[in-house]
């Protein structure tokens, strides 16, 4: 078991671009740790003279020149956070300067030629981890904030960083922690044999802590899914319109987002964005660009598509559909339809070719069906609303979501835990012994808020986040 | 003739996403306008309650919340730019959010939904223009400082953007006003013949300011190249090693650069960067990815490539080279180093299949040569060298530089006024006839730095810059 002491830490000045990379009207330079304030003076000159280490306020904006090899660099704006008020909680500077590549990568290079080095990946943020400024969990959601592109996955994230997550995973150690030592009370009088602790009361805090794990570990699915993005698969017959398909519902999205013109994102292939849910549509690779009259509705292809989907959409021709193939089509349909946790829905194509569904067909409706006619783009709506009506009625309002593939594996390992102390007192085994599956389940929730953490650990979450961050 | 007094302006509030599109640790969104700050606290809650628009401080920083839709969208940072101090010259506010597309855009849109609208290309900077922050050749200076990619011509748009230009054409039109004046004076008392104006000291200034009108047209073209990079030629016969040199040359770039790692530029291909120069390679396309075997040293592309060039490269194979094809080489090299305006450089190519320059060749020496080794990347540095000195024997040190082709035009036709001045004094044409050409000149004059201009002048320069400057 490894605690926080294992972690090293160092306050040398960090430096680092913290804007997109390009160009841009402003990009900022970040500066952090001890000497970052002495570092930025350097090689800043404010238009009102005076300005000194000893007279500059914090959090407040100063006007001046970057001088770098004698010559002025750039007119910028600086800003010093005194520790513990800056984001990393050291002392800060950032500077913001004309978004020129060439003027970004110059006052880098003197700011580091002042004596700053380059920020490594999550710097700055594992600084303020390691400063109490925020624990893991929501330095993880910092990094999920900054990715998140749909509002879904920001609400999860934002929700994680501002400590919701944490909050609940407190809660549950702090009835751990409860439990634990009522049960070592026991152990220091065990030579009496008193039982401090009502095993009934205990039993109940035990199945209720289980609960709440499992609860938690299941909602990681959609967590997951709505960070990622909904998996959405189109299955069906060659000929059905699969391609068609998929090129009126991305159209779709065009139709419904942003009133104000310039703010809309570019569209990335194959994923669409309704009502702040991002759907993503799996190997269509093979649909995009061609018709799908060669393709096969190969069984272990389709099996794998939806594997990996939550939602399924089954494609049909209800034009050229007889009494015969009707049954086919509910019949594949029903072996489909078993798995619990993904929906099927039944897209009837090509309604443009035919008045109304006919008698013969009326078993479809017993389906969740939508009609449509993806080359008149008719009724493309509904399946939209379709889609999200699916996505919301899974989603648990605004309850707590795993989202984390970390905080999973050590709600898992948690649970297990709690799994082995249950078992060990149904079996009668020795407190003792019992106390050890009880700290173990202790140290991994811990391990989810950083209580209990490592430089592997570390390195491992920050080295995949942005340098600047 | 136009002046301000055509030019619309209308403060009503506009936003913009100011830091380079994508996504970064850090964005920023600005807003400016007389609404600005009531617009900006509608969806700001900070941390600290209490704040308001009577008493919020302008420069400071603000730790807060951005509500939208009755959410929190993100932990942000607020500065509020009291009129006239902010870089608009307006009431203005910059918001700095985690810099994920997904908020980026939610925080323009809660923005907008809050009253303001999207700003046009350069809004911000014509706002700045038009509340006298800055002039209009400075104003300019900005777009090109965040378009610049080289030292030098970063160097140029922050000597014009911190005044160098307008202060030059400042003086200059103030030498003109005085002689106008003087002119118009001896109008005025016409009937009764006098000269106020000594007319020797006339023609002298009038001289002056000629001369320094002809230099600043000619520094145009320097300061084009030095905005745009220098374009190099390489020219010369099939398989003397053409293109091996080309990649030797690009190849020369990634030894010298940056000292830091993460801190060099993603190399542009075909131009490189020495010393802050950058060299442009002309119509490199044939050379860069085949041998030059096949290709003809067709005499038209050759001339269109040197019309084109400031430096060339003649490159010829020197291990082959007996008497009678080095007088060929002379004699090609000599037809074309008449052109003042073009530095030709002989590269003597091949040097490894030799070892030292053989009497019969040693003519070649009197030019310009430089010996290297393409295939070996021998003495490439020598041929860098030679180039940028080039460069630096052309610049005028920290004179000024005109760089943008409307000044260019501008001096141009101030020019032209000043010759009808001269001539008509020359030839005695009457006092008040001359004051006509003289004013033209100084409205030319004064359109550089926008003391006269029109909203279409302003639509063609803004119009250029990005959203959010």
């Amino acid at each position: 078991m490894k605690s926080m002491e294992t972690v090293s830490y160092n306050s040398d000045t960090i430096v680092a671009i913290a804007t997109p990379s390009g160009m841009g009207a402003i990009a900022i330079v970040r500066i952090s740790g001890k000497s970052s304030l002495k570092t930025a003076l350097k090689c800043f000159k404010p238009k009102k003279s005076g300005l000194s280490k000893e007279n500059i306020q914090s959090h407040h904006l100063y006007f001046g020149d970057i001088i770098s090899d004698g010559k002025v660099l750039d007119e910028v704006l600086l800003t010093y956070f005194k520790t513990p008020h800056s984001y990393t909680g050291e002392d800060s500077v950032e500077i913001s300067c004309h978004g020129s590549e060439f003027i970004q990568q110059a006052l880098l290079q003197t700011i580091l030629e002042a004596g700053a080095r380059l920020a490594g990946p999550g710097e700055f943020t594992l600084r303020a981890f390691l400063n109490g400024k925020m624990d893991l969990a929501q330095a993880e959601a910092v990094a999920d904030l900054i990715a998140s592109e749909s509002k879904a996955a920001h609400r999860m994230a934002i929700r994680q960083m501002r400590g919701g997550f944490s909050e609940k995973i407190a809660e549950l150690r702090k009835k751990l922690v409860n439990f634990a030592s009522l049960l070592e009370l026991e152990l220091d009088f065990s030579e009496e044999d008193v039982e401090f602790a009502n095993r009934e009361q205990f039993f109940h805090l035990l199945e209720d802590i289980r609960q709440e794990l499992i609860r938690l570990k299941e909602s990681f699915k959609m967590g997951n899914v709505l960070k990622k993005g909904i998996p959405v698969a189109i299955i069906g017959k060659p000929n059905v319109g699969k391609s068609t398909l998929l090129n009126a519902i991305l159209n779709e999205e065009k139709a419904i987002v942003s009133k104000f013109p310039g703010t809309t994102r570019d569209a990335i292939e194959d994923t669409i964005a309704l009502e702040g849910y991002t759907f993503r549509f799996i190997d269509t690779a093979g649909l995009r660009d061609s018709t799908d009259v060669v393709e096969n509705m190969g069984i272990e292809k389709t099996y794998d598509k939806i594997n990996q989907a939550s939602l399924i959409l089954y494609v049909c021709d209800i034009s050229s559909m007889n009494k015969g193939s009707m049954k086919e089509v509910l019949e594949d349909f029903k072996t489909f339809i078993h798995d619990k946790n993904k929906h099927f829905i039944l897209v009837a194509n090509k309604i443009d070719k035919m008045d109304e569904v006919p008698e013969h067909l009326k078993e479809l409706l017993e389906l969740e069906t939508v009609f449509v006619s993806a080359k008149r783009k008719e009724n493309i709506h509904l399946l939209a609303e379709t889609l999200v009506n699916h996505v919301k009625n899974d989603s648990p309002g605004d309850g707590i979501l795993v989202n984390n593939s970390r905080h999973f594996e050590a709600l898992s390992h948690a649970l297990e835990s709690i799994n082995e102390v249950q078992k060990g007192f149904e079996a009668g085994i020795p407190s003792d012994l019992i106390a050890i599956d009880l700290r173990q389940s202790l140290y991994y929730l811990g391990s989810i808020t950083g209580e209990v953490t490592s430089d592997e650990i570390l390195g491992n979450i920050f080295g995949k986040f942005c340098i600047g961050k």
